[in-house]
Parts: C-alpha cells; sequence; structure tokens
C-alpha cells in the first residue's frame, strides 16, 4: 500500500509494450475526490522533457484529478513531436476515464492530467503502444493498486519503492503515502526520479505547495548519487480530502516530510552499482548554504567516492573537496571524522585511520567547518567498477 | 631534452628513499644565470600544501635560482611541522649549492628556493630521506639532467611529460622546454599536476608572469580528467637570459603556450584508467566564459564519460549537462555532434546515431549553443572500470 494508502485514490500499473521486454512500464493514478488539490516540483535542468513541461503548465491550476507515469521512454528532447504525444497522452486518460464512468468529481480533461516519462532521452514514445495501455490501466484501476503502478515505474531500479504515514486516531486519522523511482542520475535539483505522493488530508493546493518544497528542500535535493542532473524529475502531491480531516500545518509538513525522506533514503540506497551508502554531514557551519555546499562538493568527489569503495578512510580527499568550496572555513581548523574516528584535526592528521572500521554498507562523514553553528547532511554513494559497467554497457 | 633544453641550466633526478619501492623521488632545477627571473600560479584550492604556501611566498619578489619538487608524498595537511619541513629543505637546498660551489649568480638562500611536493595527502615527509637526497642530487646536477628530474617527479604516471620549443637563427635562437607530472585530479584551478618551464629567453619576471597565466588558462586550466582539484597543484616559469635573445612578447607568449598545450595533452593522455580522449568543443557561446562553463560541465558528467567507454554516442547526456549550467541558450536551439555526426538538432534527435564511429582513441563532442560567437576547447576522458581500480584499491 502506497499511493493508494490514502482515501479517494485509485491506481493501476500495466505492460503497455513500451519497454520490449514486456515488463510493466505503465501506471496511473487517479484521485477521486471529493477535493483535486495537488502541488508539484520539477528538475531544475534548463533542459526539461515534454511532460515536465506539460505537467508544470497543469500544475499552475493546483488541481490534478489523475497522473499517468510511464517508463521505457523520457520522451526528453523530442521536439514538438513529442509534447504533442504527452498532450495526446493526458487527452487519452481524460477521455478514457470519462467512458468508463469515473466521474466522481465531475469528469476529467487534459488540463488537469499531469504526465510523468522516464527512460532513454532522444527517442519518440510508441504511441501505438501508450494509447491502448492507458485503456488498459483505466480498466485495471484499484483502490489496491498502489504496488502495481510502483512496479510499473521502474527503471533500472533493483526494487520498487513506497512508503507511507498515518496520523490521528480512527475516526479522525489522514495518511500521507508515496511510490518513487531512481536509481541513478541523483542529484541537487531532483535528478531521475519520479515520486508521487497522495494524502486523503482535506488541504488547498498552497499548503499542499508549501509542505512539498519544504520537505523536498531536505530530502530529494539532498541525495546526490552521482552529481548528473535529469531532464524528467517529478515530484508530485495529491491530495483528495476524502478522510475529511483538516491537519495542522505543521503535523502535515511533517508527514510528508517523513515519507519523502523515506522515499529519498530508499533512492540512495538502491543506486546503481552501490555498494556502501554515504552519509555526509556537515557540522559547525557559518550557515545552511554554505553547509549544503560542502556537503555536495563531497558527495561529488570521484576520488573520494572511489576510496571510500576501496574501504580506504583516506581524509585527504575529503579535504581537497572542502577546499574547492567557497564556504566559510580556515584550513587549520577543519576537523574530519570517518566513523566517528577524527582522523583529521585543525587540517592535519589526527587520530590514528588504522582505527576506521569501513566493513559495513553505511558509512559517515562528518566534516566541521568551525565556522558557526549551521548543519546540513548529504547521502551520496560509492564509486565502483559496477557502475561504470551498467552506464557503459547500454544506452539508458 | 626538456627543462635543459634552454641554455642557463642544470638538473637531476634522484632516488632518496622517500618512496619505500626505491623509485626516484628527488628533482631539482638549478638556473645558472645570468638572470634569475621567475613565476608561478598555483592551484585554486583553499586547502593549499605546504609547498604551495611556501613557493606562493617565494615567487612574491619574482626570483628563484632552484626549484626541488618530490614525488612519494604531498606534505599536503600537515599542520606548522609540514611547513617546516619545507622550508628546512629549501635551506638545505640552498646550503648544498653553495657548499658546492654553485655561485654563478651570487650565491644561492632558501628565500629563492621553491618546492613541489606529490603524493598522498596528511602525511609528513621522511626528512631523514628527504635532506640526505639534496645533496645526492646536486652532486648530479647536469645540463643533461633534465630526462631524469621528469622521471623523479612521477607518481601515478606511466611515462614521464617533456615539450620543448625552440624559436629563432642559429646564433639568435632561444628556447621554451618544460616537464610535468600528473596522471589524475587534472581539473580546473590545476589540479594534480606539477610543471616546471625553463626559457633562456632574456626577460623580466612580469614578462614571464603575463605569458604564463594567458598560457595556463587556455591549456591546463583546461583540462579535467575527473574534476577533483588538488592541494599541490604548481606551475613554475624560470629564465635564465642565458641565450642573451629578448624575444617579442608575443611571440614569448606563444612559445610557452605550445609548450603548455602539449604538456597539457600528455597529461589527459595519461589519465588514470582512461580508454578514450575525449575532446569537447564549445561553438558559437555568447561569450568565453559561457563556453568554458558547459565545457567544464560535459567533461564532469558521469554518465557521458561512462557511455563514451562504452562507445555509446548518448547525446541525451550531453544535452543534460548542457541543461544544468547558466549558460546563454535556448533548449530547442542545441545542436550535438559526436565525431562530426550531428546526432542532436534543435534540441531533438538529428542525424542516425548508428553512423557514429567511436572506435578510436580520441572521441570529439561538439556542443553548438547557437547564442553567439564564442568558443572554447576542454580535454577529458572517459571513466573506466581501471580509473575506480586505481583509486580503490590503494591510497594516493
Amino acid at each position: 500500500m502506497s499511493i493508494t494508502a490514502a482515501k479517494g485514490f485509485t491506481a493501476a500499473g500495466i505492460a503497455a509494450g513500451i519497454k520490449e521486454n514486456g515488463n510493466p512500464d505503465l501506471a496511473l493514478v487517479v484521485n477521486t475526490g471529493p477535493r483535486l488539490a495537488a502541488a508539484g516540483v520539477f528538475t531544475s535542468n534548463r533542459v526539461k522533457a515534454a511532460p515536465v513541461l506539460w505537467s508544470e503548465q497543469v500544475l499552475k491550476g493546483g488541481r490534478l484529478s489523475a497522473v499517468v507515469l510511464n517508463s521505457g521512454g523520457a520522451n526528453a528532447c523530442t521536439g514538438p513531436k513529442g509534447f504533442q504525444d504527452t498532450h495526446a497522452t493526458a487527452e487519452k486518460v481524460a477521455a478514457s476515464l470519462n467512458t468508463a464512468g469515473y466521474d466522481e468529481t465531475g469528469g476529467h480533461d487534459a488540463g488537469s492530467v499531469a504526465v510523468c516519462s522516464t527512460g532513454l532521452i532522444g527517442l519518440l514514445l510508441p504511441m501505438d503502444k501508450v494509447l491502448p495501455g492507458v485503456d488498459k490501466a483505466v480498466a485495471q484501476l484499484s483502490p489496491h493498486g498502489g504496488e502495481k503502478a510502483a512496479l510499473a515505474i521502474k527503471t533500472t531500479d533493483s526494487v520498487h519503492k513506497t512508503a507511507r504515514v498515518t496520523v490521528g486516531e480512527a475516526g479522525g486519522e489522514w495518511t500521507v503515502g508515496g511510490m518513487a523511482k531512481g536509481a541513478g542520475m541523483l542529484a541537487p535539483g531532483l535528478a531521475t526520479m519520479l515520486v508521487v505522493l497522495t494524502t486523503d488530508a482535506d488541504l488547498p493546493a498552497e499548503d499542499l505547495d508549501a509542505a512539498l518544497r519544504s520537505a523536498t528542500r531536505t530530502t530529494f535535493d539532498r541525495v546526490d548519487s552521482d552529481g548528473c542532473m535529469s531532464t524528467n524529475d517529478t515530484v508530485l502531491l495529491l491530495a483528495s480530502g476524502a478522510s475529511g480531516v483538516v491537519p495542522e500545518k505543521a503535523a502535515f509538513a511533517e508527514a510528508v516530510r517523513t515519507v519523502c525522506d523515506d522515499l529519498a533514503r530508499q533512492l540512495i540506497g538502491d543506486a546503481e552499482g552501490a555498494s556502501k551508502d554515504i552519509r555526509i554531514e556537515v557540522i559547525n557551519a557559518a550557515n545552511e548554504d554554505d553547509a549544503v555546499e560542502v556537503g555536495r562538493s563531497i558527495a561529488r568527489n570521484n576520488l573520494l567516492k572511489c576510496a571510500v569503495h576501496g574501504e580506504d578512510p583516506n581524509w585527504g580527499r575529503v579535504l581537497s573537496a572542502i577546499g574547492t568550496t567557497s564556504a566559510a572555513f580556515e584550513p587549520d581548523r577543519l576537523n574530519v571524522a570517518i566513523n566517528d574516528v577524527w582522523v583529521c584535526k585543525n587540517g592535519s592528521f589526527g587520530e590514528d585511520r588504522e582505527l576506521v572500521d569501513m566493513r559495513y554498507r553505511e558509512v559517515r562523514i562528518t566534516a566541521d567547518l568551525a565556522a558557526g553553528d549551521a548543519s546540513a547532511v548529504i547521502w551520496s554513494n560509492d564509486l565502483t567498477a559496477d557502475y561504470v559497467h551498467e552506464n557503459s554497457a547500454y544506452s539508458s
């Protein structure tokens, strides 16, 4: 149970034939109301896929009745025809839902249907598969379809990712649920990830938007697998109001953040080829921006990522990475711990590096800038021969 | 013949025992005059090794009588003791040269001796090996010692790197020669590279400085192997005036640029684990800064570097990389060629990607921003399992 954990949503996941191997590749999520509020956050890459351009436009009304997602093709860098295909997909979803009698919320139109795509850039989608696939998905919509939808958006993901939080006592409870896909290309600005969150809390679009932006800023936006930013990233939050509960804004924001954090951790844990999860905590920074800048610089240092793969507590590479930033610090006051052993003190060697035990999957790097009291956590992973293999052996 | 190709220089390269495997690890270059002009460019990493801090200070006088270089240890992040060691090494070079009678230029003092180190960060140098090594190097100084010096500064380099340019007719000719080390960690701001250039042209320090900064800006600074910036990078240019020729400034600048370009290409050609050299040319940019920013973003995209390794003309990853920059462009006017096949036209698919032949070592990526008439070339290399192995199997 994931995006159908909250009341007021149905979903489906089917094989439309977009993927040549016959795996599930098309998911549909429908909000059955009574409310149709929605918010979204999109990639900050300036080269945006057609579905991102479409969904950004659609979201301006703060209202979504359905989301259709496909794997097997990103529909990015596909020109006017690619945008027409996205539009046609949304039209098809609305028409098919209306024909099937899904009119609880007054009927669907393309202007309330978001579209998400993931896969190879630069290829047109096989619309002769996509459009019949929409009909097939509509026919399989179910309040228990969340898992199947999560399975249908996988690309190189080894597992599907779902999460939920339920708050309140019986009778007054409300839920935030979600699903995500993403395995590589994670980066600030939301790289290859598609995330759909649903809630039956009864809140207007502006409250959803505030909660979603606040949550993504400290979760998906602080996961950096390989520094590469996608053209397709999309995080959507849909509210049905079906619980009839209007939660406190702070409680709602915390629930959304918890689900986002859970999904973000699942994304980094499934990063392509990774053998280590790296938790980078920057402490005593002059401000949060400095902490994030330093954390990202460490997360993106290929030499350090290789060293972590080799279980080598090579703190010099951490200092090299810090030194490339514009954050406030004095080089001779920097301290670095790896798995809680302070191998670097005052910019020089500290405790014996032989004390660092790096056998386990999680590796913790702490960088103390000694410049203030702000902090941030960035999650990354190691760089491995498997990553190279997975990203050189075929187009993705 | 390299740093001793220009008249007025002697050099040596010896095994001092800094490297445990007994390979050469200490090089010495001495300017025998009559002029002792010098200029230098250093890493822009804010975490600077002790020898960088020392040499930057020494260079302020525009005068160097000698340069001592060691491999086997970077003497970076080593605190006050590390700086004392650098100082002691410079004192030892001056004393040993004076004792040996190298007083053509009026005697040596530590304040005219630059120090360069390369190797692992965070370890003190074995000074009981370094100081006797200096005596040994002084004893072997020779006007034919350039090759041995170039060999002694290698770390993971598979070959030593030298270059020279000689200008003018017999009797009025002058030379610029150089040596370099560096195999990984190349990046803008001059990452792990140590370069010494010598010339017998008769020019003052300010002319050397202008020629060197101009040359490094478009050569070493446009080589980006893995985006990692070192704590130790140093490029020095020493002039002896021994030719008695005062060249035109433009001709001198061009000679320095030619030698730097030659050495920079040798560095990228020897990048750790690389199987492809990637020449990234950004054309029709609004200005040169935009062209360089886009070129670096492409050079640092791990997914693209893996694709090139797999001989996959994955132009979508080029567009993704361009999209993360702040350069002036419209996404639907971008064009990309791989090995001269325009696989992306107007932000969408162009010529058939099957036409791209990527079997050869050099791969050419051309990114057309359609925003102006500026251009820049950045050199990079692919990302391979060998790179991961070389940087995870041991500390470096």
